[in-house]
This record gives structure tokens, C-alpha cells and sequence, in this order.
């Protein structure tokens, strides 16, 4: 059960971050119309109000670098908790920005879509 | 609805680190057999092992103060996810640590306990 959970949450934040460096748009398919993104306090529901935002953010090139993944199982059947913490590169600054982001994966269709995003940069 | 949960997730949050810089061990309230806590990578279950962790952990006197809440309804019927960043101020360190911790807050007898734990320090 626990590797089963590494292993998806896993799988899940390499393709996200995957997707999210090289095919922004693409990460549609990853969420629902319910699902909801707390960024940087901005609050956002549904796929489209989502994508709007991450496809608005105002960079183009960029890179995330994970540095811890945790995993838990959910009180929810077979959904999982995934909490990370990186670095996030973008070409137009020469340092690095620290985030943490928190997914709430449900299971749906032998697959998972999002139904909680929360990110955070950690300003320091 | 939103209000609720921030009303309740805000009192969570203002009770737990109460209870945590002036009385570790009556946490003990807050946590669930069920309970999971991934601290720094490590993965502790249910109450008693919550407990020992915390109450183990290598300083006595500390003041967290919080910089950002997130919150958000979890798909489980009133269940509530909070995502929080801060600062951790040790008696026995000059600079305070920053950290991330996430809650999956679950309702039961009119109030709420915490099911999923997950704490990072944000190193950097």
C-alpha cells in the first residue's frame, strides 16, 4: 500500500512538474471542474480559471527542481496527499525561487486528476 | 462555506501552535488513532508514536508565528486542508527556521482532528 503510494505520487510530480516546464497548456488534463488552486492565496476553481492562471503566470521558461516529496494516503478511498518542496528556476532571474505545493490526488478511471493545489513560494 | 472554513481553519490553526509552544504533550487532543505525521521525512501513525515525536523533538522552549494560511474544503463531507508557512523561533537558536506544514482536518462530534500531518522545514 505505501509503496503503491510512493509510487504514484511519484509518477505524479514528475510528469506535473514535466508538464508544467516544457507543455504548460497540458496540465488540463491533470485537473477537473472541480478541482481547486490556492496560488499564493489566489483562489481558483474549475480547469478553466486554473489553466487561465498558470498560463498567465508571467514567465515563459521554466524549471522545477524537487527537493522533498512527501505521501500519505487520504481518509478518502485510494486518494493521496503529496506535499513538495523545490526550487523553481525561471530564465528571467538569475536566482532560483523556493516553493512548497501540496496536491490532493483522487483516483478516478485507473488514473488521478487534482482536486486540491495549493503553492506557495517560502520568501526568505 | 468559505467562511466557514477559514473560520475554522483559522482556529485550528491559532490552537495548535498554541497548544504546541505552551503545552506539547495535550497535542495529544488534536491527533487520532488513524492519525498519520510525516516530520522531516519521517512517518509516525496514529496518537502515542504523534506523540513521542513531538515531545522527543531536541528543544523545549519555541514560538512559531505564522505568515501564511491556505484553506481549502477536501472532498471527504466537511473534511478542510490547511496549508501553512511560518517561522520557528527556538530558545536555544539566534535565526528562526522557516517551515511549511499541511493539515487534513476531519469532522467529528462537532469538532475536528487532524488525520494528515505533514511538516517540512524550508531550508534554504
Amino acid at each position: 500500500m505505501e509503496e503503491h503510494i510512493e509510487s504514484v505520487g511519484k509518477a505524479f510530480v514528475d510528469h506535473y512538474y514535466n508538464l508544467f516546464d516544457t507543455n504548460r497548456p497540458s496540465l488540463a488534463s491533470l485537473y477537473h471542474p472541480s478541482s481547486m488552486l490556492t496560488f499564493e492565496g489566489q483562489k481558483l476553481q474549475g480547469t478553466d480559471d486554473i489553466m487561465r492562471k498558470l498560463c498567465e503566470l508571467p514567465f515563459d521558461q521554466c524549471l522545477h527542481s524537487i527537493t522533498t516529496i512527501d505521501y500519505q494516503p487520504s481518509c478518502f478511498a485510494g486518494a493521496i496527499l503529496v506535499f513538495v518542496s523545490g526550487n523553481l528556476q525561471l530564465a528571467c532571474q538569475e536566482h532560483p525561487l523556493k516553493f512548497s505545493q501540496m496536491f490532493h490526488l483522487i483516483p478516478i478511471q485507473g488514473t488521478f486528476y487534482v482536486q486540491n493545489d495549493i503553492f506557495r513560494l517560502n520568501y526568505g
